[in-house]
């Protein structure tokens, strides 16, 4: 059996990386998608069909380009890990745990202890909160090895 | 034809009211319906079936008794709003979003200009983007009369 | 039993209004609904939210509004008919029926001969293809009374 | 991750090969599906089966066998591109367009600026419109390698 | 609580009226829906749109007017029986039953002891086997009401 | 906003009763729903069907007859509530409880905390765990009214 | 693409053999799945669980077993052909083809002309109707190589 | 076609060996997955990400835990077994089978004779009762070969 793990959120740090170590070193069956994860490209997903003086329409058509990727992986991924950092809003991060969370997708949520209380909801609707990615590490090697 | 429009996201304003009022004074066939909007009630919602020291473990449990009501309300309703103040996280919103994005039911979001950006996720699965309450109203007017 | 059927399709004829007059006359328990009629209403059904001076993003922005409404009455219908004139484009037609296709709803067609082969698709999957309004009559009577 | 793409509409344009070709030089992880292109073919689809003098049954007999193979692929697909040329009802594309959108498949529209405003439903539910070919790689490139 | 019961199968014998009986005389909370029991006018249901000469397409075309009203109301029912009698085919009823059996909806068969072998695949699915008309009342008394 | 609850499990002490009267005594918008609790009624369910010798026909038979209400019930429910007590196997309600957790319906289990550790799969489900009826009245009346 | 192919109904002629004489002939992409076609080892599946002199019992037990293959296979396949011989009262056909009905499998029906009639709901569903296995195979060819 | 099969219920015996020999032997085309089966480990599944002094909060983490597996692997199987021993309360198994139920997974029952009455809301939902793991192999043997 392998799992296909998507990866939502935070891009401004290495908890991505270090979950790709931590599985490569076990040699989970775990294979790892996400979105586009820089930030520049994203914004500009769209850029290419249309140019848009208006702020509101090129931020729409480029998160429309997004969602094709993003939409299809949350719906093809077995477990996700959702990320919340310190900074940004993150309202993407939320609305991705939204769907996987009305899909019956598991998802676990790793973030630290100050943001428990904003993110109760999203956590509630989780099956694990972990504070860091060694924690999500043993999580998946537990869940997929027996 | 009778419209159920559920109401998401902040608490600190009386966005809510204005659509209240605004739909009863034009007579639309709309009900509303919405999270428990006091806040201290809905941090308290679980204290009554076991006290918790750790603050996990009461949001945790708070999060899931309001959620038997959200969870509910966001499956039943037609339509919904979403609502994003200046303020706070406002994670739950997003989380809803995400949900009934998932579920295919339409929503309209409700926000400043400049909050464009970190919203455009949210947005971009819209099915409108209005500025204020009385818009909104216009739209329901538009979509639940013909 | 109360029957919901919705009306698809052309704007620039009195169909709707036969068939409504034909369900009246035989006291059928049926019930229409319809997207929003008025084209110039319907073109401009986005405007009050943002002026857009992009054809595009104008269409795009009162289209979504308008599928507020559309696609909640198709998901709710019971029944549907879809009527194609012999003017104009009305793909939003083909698109309506598309939608009833996937979502199991049964329709009925309303079309002149001459546009048998280009609606193939949209007739193969129908429940039936009728030429007049009062075929269509004909057919909610006998399948809404016993 | 492979995704498997499916082209829906014009059959008169190389607008498929372009798409091919693209995909190939860049080696994309893409497949691509489509209804048998061959319009005899198509039409004659069912004409093994039974012989019928009568138009209708005839177009009927052949739209049912091309569905097996169009709505199977539909509902297989990761992704659709749905082209619209200058010519012809094209009432299949949007009929393919309906379904795709009921069944949340993210689709991308693929015609010119001529035809925005009788595309403005088909367009309103697509993720993406794209006015040659060559957009429709640079977003599949986008979408489908990070 | 008020329970839908669709009544499928035989139109030779009187056994939807004795249910109906049965139910009236203990006032239980059930209402009863069907197929066109009338053989001729089932055969005619599509006559009026089109005369065809070829016996299938006939068939073809009253069955799809018949199955608008039969796929609803098996869709809309909570409970059904499914009723084979010792004469006829009675595909319809061996059809009704698979399509009742997809899609969970719980239902009884009656028949006599002679043909359980036939019905093995139908019986398998079902939630109940009665012999008699008074069984069915008997079961449905005991079940819509506490 | 009404609310449909339905009510699992143990049938040997008076919860039921007492949910009912603090649910009337508050007024509140909930309706409850049930299987037949009379266990010898409940045992002989299917008994008028055929007499049955081997003890695993005459249950399953009588199983099956008493599902045609459970199943019915469980998926017209917006919440549940699961009650074990401190005698039997109550596999039964282990049962529905896995039918509301697959369907999404949000339930509350209600047991002592002596079997915490047996249940905790259960739990793990579900929305609360209470522990007398009185505190399920409280979540009825929190989650009902707003 | 690969596409499975499920073949339901008449176990005592030779078209299950046809068909895969002539897929292999053509090579086409195709794989074939059967109910076991064995009639004894049908009727005889349960039996190793439990003796039962019981013939409804017996009859019900075997078709449980039975139906953990062809309801997974139903499921399972892309396409169908549904075929009905011209003896014995085949339910089980008319079972199968009511569950693909209702599960959006496109079937094909192969029987003689003489049966028309009483097969026009099951037609009525079907994607075609085909008079010879080598009819199927053609049909099979089309759908399945562009 | 390979056969996926869930093993779930009683950890203390050997059935799931004796189910794996007896498959091996046969060379059937199954597969089986589980829950973790070591008891202490299950028991523990949450423990690395927080460490709880209230006791169902610890049961709550694990439960999750675990439940990110065994949602997973029940969603994804063909078939299941689910056995009951004559020990301990084993909810999570009649849980399972609920899930299984709602779900459409056809699932097998292994149990003994003694525990009939109890387990006949369990069985009446499943395709097969056997006593032996030996049967088990057989019915696996007889569904996934023809």
């Amino acid at each position: 059996m392998h799992w296909t793990v998507y990866l939502s959120g935070e891009i401004h740090s290495d908890w991505r990386e270090q979950l790709e170590a931590g599985v490569k070193e076990l040699n989970l069956p775990v294979s790892f998608t996400s979105a586009v994860t820089n930030h520049e490209a994203s914004d500009a997903a769209g850029d290419l069909l249309m140019e848009n003086e208006n702020a509101f329409w090129r931020d729409h058509q480029s998160s429309k380009v997004n969602a094709i990727r993003t939409k299809s992986l949350i719906e093809m991924c077995d477990i996700a890990v959702v990320r919340f950092g310190d900074k940004y809003k993150q309202w993407n991060a939320a609305f991705d745990a939204g769907q996987l969370a009305a899909l019956g997708k598991p998802y676990i949520t790793l973030h630290d202890e100050k943001i428990i209380h904003p993110l109760k909801e999203v956590d509630g609707a989780a099956m694990a909160w972990a504070k860091t990615p060694a924690q999500v590490v043993e999580i998946l090697k537990y869940v997929t090895t027996a």
